[in-house]
């Protein structure tokens, strides 16, 4: 055995142990779908089966598209939002573990390190996701049964702890250079953001920027900053608080037209059509 | 943990243990391959992915189709032959297990106490082989990557001894009378069979044959019976010893001509055209 293997088979021995799930589920939001900021005691896993949709956790926004997977650790606040165009369909996880006061060191998956993680591709989570959901409505079948999910869980923990060891040394790799140009981003989206100027003044090549945008986020550096712009012009639009010219200056459009037609073309509706619409929240659908 | 959780990562724990892949693949053999008799060592899984096949392992014929699983145990005769009009994908896995000299009650798949097992709907043990083969290849990149091949190496001995187990149940129960009745099949070949006073013959209804025919083997009773005739006449037309009339004759078909046109609507062609037909094996194709 490994050292991974010897940590994850002690751990499943250990009394102190066990994994509680409270939702395992295939679903459909429709467009426009939104759940208010919360936090909870739980990890939530969502991976995205198709559609595009965005969380905002601890107040960085993090636009998620199809394969892709966030990962948000107990006790941070987040809110989930559906494009307003079409619907988004996710496989989700949401459970608490009870653990041992010692953590060995490779398990990253319970070090809580930070608010959230988000991951690209991953087509092979979500297939473990879909094996966990269907040992956990058998677990109680057999012994047999109960320890095809008890491992599922044991790969859902060296999955994502290699996912995240991997994350935080690119993270690492490029301190003061990605991570720096999000920071500089988020907090100059009222402002008009240039990338090249952004890159010269991180000391790197826009090139560069840009190619470390497409590998880390899975979407090009101008269609991020747009995301984040319509994204922060919904919270303001949401609360009623401003006018449409107040938002479209504090969300970084040059003019309160320019800002309705890419609102439009990105939503399919106006700010104001938007502001009105029903809040409503229409009915998921469990998805099989 | 469970009785099975701990005796399974007792054993990965254990020095003596190891499992050593010899072959996993997805594989297509062209129409009427056909791999001799041989035994080895290891065990051999055998998944088919589409098309029909038929191996004999130790002297019983099995027919095999889409979704079902045939597990040989180390050291049993087998030959394989793929229908003679399509062709036939599999999904396999050859391995060998070095394991402590004691195995627990629980893990059937160690016991080898029958030459093989064969399975329906195996759609999720199919699942778990294409896992463990893309972690096969990726077992020497990290501690993480070796530990997910090795837990569903410990999933797929849950999932056969689960099976097994439930085989030897149902087998219990059926004592006397599937079985029976699939032995005094497989003596009579050449004889007229007839399903009605067979029954009558075990004590059961032709009903409940039937029933247990389909539940167990997949496929009719009377299917079954032809399929068998079909590969013994190969068998024998193969070897080149009799004439057609006797093969028609031993394979319980009541006349060269009657033969003659079963044999054509399941294989596509004549006996004297799979007699003579070249021998040469065609090139198989791995299927990524």
């Amino acid at each position: 055995m490994n050292p991974v293997e010897k940590e994850l088979t002690e751990l499943l021995a250990d009394e102190r142990y066990g994994t509680f799930i409270q939702t395992i589920r295939k679903i459909r939001f429709p467009a426009n779908y939104r759940f208010d900021s919360h936090a909870h005691p739980q990890v939530e896993i969502n991976y995205i089966n198709s559609g595009c949709c965005m969380m905002e956790v601890e107040e960085r926004i993090v636009p998620l598209k199809r394969g892709s997977c966030i990962v948000v650790n107990p006790g941070q606040k987040h809110l989930f939002m559906v494009d307003v165009s079409k619907s988004c369909a996710i496989t989700q996880l949401i459970y608490r573990t009870a653990l041992p006061e010692k953590i060995p060191e490779s398990l990253t998956c319970f070090h809580y390190d930070r608010p959230f993680y988000v991951f690209q591709d991953c087509g092979e989570l979500c297939s473990l996701l879909e094996n966990i959901g269907r040992y956990y409505q058998r677990r109680q079948e057999d012994d047999y049964q109960e320890a095809q999910l008890d491992f599922s869980l044991l790969q859902l923990y060296a999955m994502l702890s290699r996912s995240m060891e991997k994350e935080r040394l690119q993270a690492d790799s490029r301190q003061g250079k990605l991570g720096e140009a999000l920071d500089r981003i988020h907090s100059r989206l009222e402002e008009d953001i240039n990338i090249e100027e952004l890159s010269r003044e991180l000391g790197m090549s826009s090139r560069y920027l840009r190619k470390a945008f497409e590998d880390s986020i899975g979407i090009s550096c101008s269609q991020y900053i747009t995301m984040l712009r319509i994204a922060r012009a919904k919270e303001l639009l949401w609360d009623w608080e401003k006018d449409i010219t107040q938002v479209a200056s504090l969300t970084g459009f040059n003019s309160p037209q320019y800002f309705c037609r890419i609102f439009k073309k990105h939503t399919g509706m106006t700010p104001a059509q938007y502001r009105n619409m029903k809040k409503e929240r229409p009915e998921l659908t469990e998805e099989t």
